[in-house]
């Protein structure tokens, strides 16, 4: 699996926790560096591993937090650092997201998330099953 | 001067540049890099140096463009790869900011910026001068 692969395979992870509504999952993507940080849409910076997790095991076990969908994610990768764009549908709106992680051992781990409005869209195939079996 | 300091440094040369409305400062703080990317606060996203530097120099062209403020800075590092956060002030409303670099050389350069609303605020010391001569 190529960097760029497993960056974008780490990305994935972070959505499908967050699907899953999976909060150990959510806990264990995340760097044990200090350095980790959060900026939640409208939210004031969150800086800390324990912070930044407890954020979001709480939006997790909040039924009412809406599912995120992500869309067209692009991986940068710098040696043992990288970082992803991608869109994220949430209730029909889109935003888009900041996605940094760290490789730590044979691991990428997420060390920042942030996500903010955006006038644009993912380009969806609109209408198309999520997977076809004929 | 250590890295954090580096780092702290490149991001100020970045809103110092926009202060001073210089485009060869913005042209040059940018990484030569193809990765590149750049997510203005609203913005769809937008991929590749000379689509982003352009961006830039644009803003900067445009005399109505509002000046720009940074505050609090954090800067994250990890090898030859770093990420800061901060606020951005802008027209006495508030942004919040994570700005991407990464070493080339001896120089850290941008790769890749994201800007987007927040509901908190810098600790700014109200009413104090820039610097105070006794």
């Amino acid at each position: 699996m190529s960097d760029t692969d497993a960056v974008l395979f780490a990305n994935e992870a972070f959505y499908r926790a967050f699907a899953d509504r999976d909060e150990n999952a959510m806990d264990a993507l995340w760097s044990d560096s200090d350095q980790v940080a959060c900026l939640h849409p409208g939210w004031g910076p969150l800086f800390g591993r324990e912070i930044v997790v407890e954020s979001w095991k709480a939006i997790i076990r909040n039924d009412e937090s809406p599912e995120i969908l992500c869309h067209d994610p692009r991986a940068h990768v710098y040696g043992d650092t990288a970082y992803v764009i991608c869109f994220e549908e949430i209730m029909n709106t889109f935003l888009v997201a900041t996605n940094v992680f760290v490789r730590e051992g044979r691991v990428w781990k997420m060390v920042h998330h942030q996500a903010g409005p955006t006038s644009a869209q993912p380009e969806i195939e609109q209408g198309a099953p999520a997977a076809s079996v004929n």
